[in-house]
């Protein structure tokens, strides 16, 4: 079976397109963030928060990933920011030449944030770089507090875990200070917002936490 | 890119073994069912309630796939059956060759009802058969209804699809006309149940529609 050797060849070759996207986003000072879930976690409900509450100046762009369907673009292009679909047609994951295709016709010195929402899917989105500055993995209290130790993956690559619909703690069998714990015990230093995208409770810290990294990005750019 | 053409030979090979396994099911009488669902939505609280309602002397096994731990095989095992986790080691779905050899060392002749639990994924999973007689996709309200939609291929695969966590119905934005019609637009035939793990609501409907098929397997084994 030489099923490993090609993943890697397809990886790689991954990686290597992700890299030229990494170097065109920190040319443009562009802040990249790759958003992954299971599906239903709240991934576009999130976006839609995070578009509501950005005024129509800021340089915000979207692209959205999906398998079958545009339903998350359309919900999302009613902000006003620049929007894509990306239809995979069947592939669970994203891809950067996905990503690095669907960028050819925008204009990058017009961005600063470009929001990636990847496909749902807590396994096979771990494994593709898209040249992101961050993976930001959401998980619904709804899902189980069990799941980074089930899908350690996931949670060992993203830098931040949005624990969404908290709303629904006290009608789920969810222990956050279980969550908490499996989460750093597989990734120690991974930072941890808790929100709900229906009540709104939370937003403010993940409004914050992408502005402390709009500037820390800046400062950083600066310096170079 | 060789991708397509090897995926091809990797689904060819799977769907030989898988022919094999089916074979083997229906020498034996064995009733095989493959449950699929997003990482959350209830699949192991499903078999956990299924096990429990089985008399001692029923002939049931249970194999539970995961990518890492086996918690839900010791969260099964404690109900008497036969049990067996399968740690796939980070691939995304369970695969014939698998469960062909979690079967080896267990007598056939003493199973008449084999539950398959598949990774938590409700991509990837959709294209590989497992020789089972029908797949089963659990969909948990709070991941909203539009999944039919979304996700397609998976809802286009089942036999039945469970929803589960009604109990949330009350707090979670989920219409469950439009999920029943999304499901249905993508399979006309899928058959639906609602039920909730954690209040028993609907499971005796559940119940039923096993006894049905384990029942009707038997009438359609002694006509040949």
């Amino acid at each position: 079976m030489n099923r490993v050797p090609l993943g890697q060849k397809v990886l790689k070759e991954n990686d290597r397109i992700a890299a030229e996207l990494r170097e065109r986003f920190a040319d443009h000072e562009i802040l990249c963030l790759n958003l992954v879930s299971s599906p239903g976690a709240g991934k576009t409900s999130l976006l839609e928060r995070t578009l509501q509450a950005f005024a129509p100046a800021q340089r915000v762009a979207v692209l959205t990933g999906d398998i079958q369907t545009d339903n998350d673009a359309v919900r999302l292009a009613r902000f006003g920011f620049p929007t894509k679909q990306i239809t995979t047609g069947g592939t669970c994951h994203l891809e950067a030449r996905m990503i690095e295709k669907a960028l050819a016709d925008w204009r990058l010195e017009d961005i600063d944030l470009l929001l990636v929402e990847n496909v749902g899917n807590l396994v096979c989105p771990s494994s593709y770089d898209l040249g992101e500055a961050a993976k930001i993995v959401v998980l619904s209290v709804a899902e189980g507090d069990d799941k980074p130790l089930k899908y350690p993956a996931m949670f060992f690559r993203s830098e931040l875990l949005v624990l969404n619909k908290i709303d629904l703690l006290p009608y789920v069998p969810f222990n956050l200070a279980n969550a908490r714990d499996f989460a750093r015990r597989v990734h120690p230093g991974i930072e941890i917002i808790e929100l709900s995208c229906l009540t709104g409770e939370g937003i403010p810290q993940w409004q914050r936490w992408i502005e402390g990294r709009l500037k820390s990005r800046r400062k950083s750019l600066a310096r170079t």
